[in-house]
């Protein structure tokens, strides 16, 4: 068996609800075989969410963390391949901090690359029939400061876990004004079932373009 | 008991699918109270469809007809307002026939309006949780050109019956690369169920906007 | 010489400018060949818009109009092809007028197609080196409220004018922000002088596709 | 004065043009005051690119240097704020190359921040009336590929230097289909005057956001 530690983050920016939280509980009634699955619920709270995380990393005993985010407007599961040390925050976290142009951690390393198989989690979910690809920016909210926190937290205290961060788009309910992409809850749940399941079974990625032209 | 006629289209332009006639058969699976409701799978090809759907019309004696099609890039569920007499393809039909600048019917008139209650069924579909919105082009494709067809058959032979026309986004399996919008075939099929009930119940449409500035 | 009337429209919804204007008195300044060219600026008021058309139509003796309205969000030049009789604003006019679900003329058609050789003035656009296309929908706002007007007029009272409307992206200026498309005012006054060109010159339309699939 | 370089790239991807090479020049012909203007133009070929880069920034006694390339479907000049050290390339480069998944520098640095200030350069962008913004990826191809060899550069040879990207959108002429988003080649050019302006004369940058949520 293999721990898997799949974390979401609680509502923010005036929604009553996270995609993300709400696929990763749904993901979690039905684990792929030969995965322990822990969940975690992570707060919208600078500095708090990577002191969260750590605790669940420990307790949990997680070999794979998968953390999930929120990217509102992205029309697909976007895997994503690098952490950069920056805060940038356009609104205030859920505590009203909102830092501008800070490190996550001061004298850190300006990036972190996923250590998950980004390139096979694309593909598992696509075979599972669902949009995704890999993302080049995590942005520099909340999301990318919990994934820098993550990588960072491998890089020095545990090279033996391997680590990576996943944005889902919204959720119908929370754009039914029309305007934006959505997926359902379910979706979103079975893709990141997917992606667990890749990342638990793939030990070399695939050698395949994911890229972008800018 | 109300007769209502629900049509969806056969898969086109290399597609293995179309999420019209998926959804549809999904909605029929679990009409509303009340309702009766007749199902047809029309095919992409230019009069043809118009032709069948006459015939579904009088075979089922719908009283309600709401035609369904694939609108790809959409990001929500889309109910038309206005058909206009204009055939201008940018790809071929299902056999082969490409018509630029032509009128759906000669001397017909420019448009008709549907005549669902589009404001009612926008507020229903965004009620059940998803996206949607009154759109003012349904193209110049064989969706507009089905529904204009549908128009003009209620105008000049069934004015007891009305009609109307739903597009809807692609199906997260049509577009696994992840760059286009998507919505489960369940969600579409939510959404239908709730523009027929709102079709059949609603006599006078809200007055609320559903306006776009261009 | 042909007489040709363009039109553009008074700054609303909060901008201190409107490409429209200024983009026609450019063209303004360097008429084609063969061309008297009259301008004018409308209010982006109801029922206003369409009665000063009519004075200036009437004092050009116009016998080509081309009205041109804001477009924002749109990427190109986009000509219109149709009118519909349908008022229905998402934002006041600028007197605070709002009607929703109202004809622009009681017992007027559905609808009016453009009388503009359409697909010529959009090649000609693109032979000026600039993005063009035509568009199905003119929206439900002001610019749509005047095209009808314009057809209206023409339609009954003014047979031998030849008429349409042209909607333009936001200028630079007024997206400083970044996330939205935008053109220079003097790029879209050639897009008019090249719109003008050709449908003063084309009596019979190109026959070639500017069709949308929805 | 301050010796600046500006370099733009030749076409790609089988287009005629390459709006950073044509902004380029048009902003070379009046250089800010204080500023001796470099200009040279890079192949789309990994390594050559980075290769001719050193040479130019060695011969020009470059103090400033600001790379430009094209980010086709943006809609406005955006200033990237940090360089990943990955090859993930879509398309082949102009000699053929396709790397995947391979590092620009092997054993360099996961990234590389900008050393421009980047929050100034948008602003004085903005106050030219044109539309910017931040961006926190430059993909994974040669634009990326350049900025990185330029940062490596500077950290590794010349850390008196201060460089960084700017991307920028297509031409009108690489659009005229019109459903992308461009920008006119003067507009650009003068961006970039006023990016060098800032860039020249800016030591602190500005403390205000420029983040994006994801």
């Amino acid at each position: 068996m293999t721990n898997v530690l799949l974390t979401g983050f609680e509502p923010f920016d005036g929604s009553g609800v996270n995609p993300s939280w709400q696929a990763v509980q749904l993901a979690a009634a039905t684990p792929p075989d030969g995965v322990t699955l822990t969940t975690a619920v992570l707060p919208v709270v600078f500095h708090d969410a990577i002191a969260q995380l750590r605790t669940a990393v420990e307790e949990s005993g997680a070999e794979v963390v998968v953390c999930v985010g929120q990217a509102g407007g992205r029309t697909g599961i976007t895997v994503e391949r690098v952490a950069i040390n920056l805060d940038d925050a356009r609104i205030p976290d859920n505590k009203g901090a909102q830092p501008v142009d800070e490190p996550v951690v001061a004298d850190g390393p300006a990036a972190y690359f996923a250590t998950l198989p980004v390139k096979a989690c694309v593909a598992a979910v696509r075979d599972a029939g669902l949009p995704a690809y890999v993302s080049h920016t995590a942005g520099t909210y909340l999301c990318n400061h919990l994934f820098y926190g993550l990588m960072h937290l491998i890089a020095t205290e545990r090279p033996e876990v391997r680590g990576g961060f996943v944005h889902v788009p919204f959720l119908p309910e929370q754009v039914t004004g029309g305007d934006q992409p959505s997926m359902s809850a379910q979706s979103i749940a079975d893709a990141l079932t997917a992606i667990v399941s890749a990342a638990v079974t793939t030990t070399t990625d695939l050698k395949e373009t994911g890229g972008s032209l800018h």
